[in-house]
């Protein structure tokens, strides 16, 4: 029920996800039951009769409550036991289900997943791994939302997490992990960020030094390309916005110069947040997506198939595995 | 003598800035007499041989010792005394200079500043004042890089120092400040940005609010458009370098995929950081403005002129008085 366009972008996301996804995965569409069931049959019948083939493979959950996109998460997830969002959750820890995805209400989804699912041990919280569209390959940057004021030892658990995911989901061998900073010296940047890179050059990980904001778009710095780039909530939510709206700020102005808009298209196509579909909160025990509320059919798609990914290579289990030293280590 | 193109670049942005600008200004050469004769009466008698009567407009001021690019800034102003950064900075406490542009060290010139110029009363650190293109009109971001780990009552003090630089240099009437953030509402951010928040709505200033990084490229957010965008030197510094760099990623690509080159370089002409000069130094009691190591004869041409409007205007008189009440009531 959640996102800007449910239950239309959701129920044909579940079905495009289907037709691409091994035969053995089924989708859960959660939340009132005879709306689901109305938008399936409307669109089996309608633009995705070619896909009524799958409606076997999905279960309706019934979630009577809706957290609404500007609900003040805590009193959303206290006040609607019954939505979505919270019945969704909880399938995971009841072992219903493996992987949990939505593009309602960020902040409840956040709560939500870390009061239901809780926290791996040794973690403080959790981290909005967002993919970034690069020159080079996507990069996984972290944290891009979750927390505002991050801690050194926060910082290094993220790069952990961060690179669990490049290697299970992006399929990353050694993934590169790069910090977020205003020099390439290690002397340099605010306290926790030079805190940061000592713990970093320990913390067992392939870590390439500081990254600025000029290395982003290529993808990488003098010292190689990168997969993962570490950065608190504050730093990674401003830069990930901007970069949202700079491409298309960029092309208005080129087509208002009489650009051909089907170059545009076509050049800047691997620029389009779409294909990446969801961003994962790294941390929880289990799988939890994050998807933009205006999230298309095919942000959805996709974000189903990186839930998909990370069921798959038990990223869950790795990151369990991989936090127990480090936690005794950094915290 | 500072810069990647010095002295080609220094002199020939001082015969191109003579020319631009009211005949009583004077510009002052400040380095190795020899190398800088010889290189004004080069372009006097080449490239810029139409400009050889503003010669008589400039004065060279002998400076023997040079500060590196990579020199570390205090050994660097300490052990060079001698060096065309401090000379050319003291000529300003002296009576016999209005303002200092370098493309220069980049660190040493600011603790040049702050150590020969000295800050205005109340102000702890000084701010670099970058100008950043936008859809809109041209916006100034401060803090871009001199200040890593700032309080919201700093926050607050770059505030008052961007509005003045927007009304005295940009031609700003009652200029929009906003504070850059990660959502709009009064709550949002690390506790510096919620606590600045607060600050800046009680600081007499026309502030609008907190900016989200999906703002800038508009210039404008909900509210209408800003002029000063207040955040601290490293959220600053990553998306200055970033923005720097997005743009040459986005027009790489697309001329890769063959849309023609002429129409790209009219289109993002107003993206071409070479028209904004050099970016202020504030704070600092006289004019200190720091131009790119990589400037061209264009930059410090406007790097130059933007110097002469600080001192038109009388913009260091103004953030002198500005500053006394917002001292007592922030600090």
């Amino acid at each position: 029920m959640g996102g800007d366009f449910a239950p239309q972008a959701t129920v044909s996301g579940a079905l495009l996800a289907l037709a691409e996804l091994d035969p053995a995965h089924t989708i859960q569409l959660v939340g009132a039951t005879a709306t689901i069931e109305a938008e399936l049959a409307r669109q089996t019948n309608g633009e995705h009769r070619e896909l009524a083939g799958h409606r076997g493979r999905i279960e309706i959950i019934e979630a009577p409550d809706v957290i609404g996109m500007n609900d003040k998460p805590g009193a959303a997830i206290r006040g609607k036991p019954n939505s979505s969002m919270v019945v969704g959750l909880k399938l995971q820890v009841g072992g219903k289900s493996d992987a949990f995805v939505s593009a309602g209400n960020t902040g409840a989804q956040m709560a939500a997943s870390v009061v239901v699912l809780r926290l791996h041990a040794g973690l403080k919280r959790p981290a909005i791994a967002t993919v970034f569209p690069t020159a080079k390959q996507p990069v996984v940057v972290l944290d891009s939302g979750a927390n505002v004021d991050c801690s050194a030892a926060e910082l290094t658990q993220f790069a952990q997490l961060g690179a669990i995911y490049a290697e299970d989901v992006l399929g990353r061998t050694n993934p590169a992990v790069g910090l977020l900073n205003i020099g390439e010296e290690s002397e340099k940047g605010n306290a926790a960020a030079k805190e940061a890179h000592q713990l970093l050059l320990a913390a067992g990980l392939n870590f390439i030094g500081n990254i600025e904001g000029r290395d982003l778009p290529g993808g990488a710095c003098d010292r190689g390309p990168f997969d993962v780039v570490v950065c608190d909530g504050f730093v990674g939510n401003v830069v990930l916005k901007f970069y949202e709206a700079v491409a298309p700020f960029i092309i208005a102005t080129l087509k208002k110069a009489g650009v051909d808009e089907s170059q545009l298209g076509a050049a800047l196509q691997h620029l389009d947040y779409s294909q990446y579909g969801g961003a994962p909160l790294l941390g929880v025990k289990g799988i939890s997506i994050i998807s933009h509320g205006k999230s298309s059919p095919k942000a959805l798609k996709n974000a189903l198939k990186v839930a998909a990914r990370a069921v798959e290579s038990r990223m869950d289990e790795h990151i369990g595995r991989r936090l127990q030293p480090a936690s005794t280590a950094t915290v």
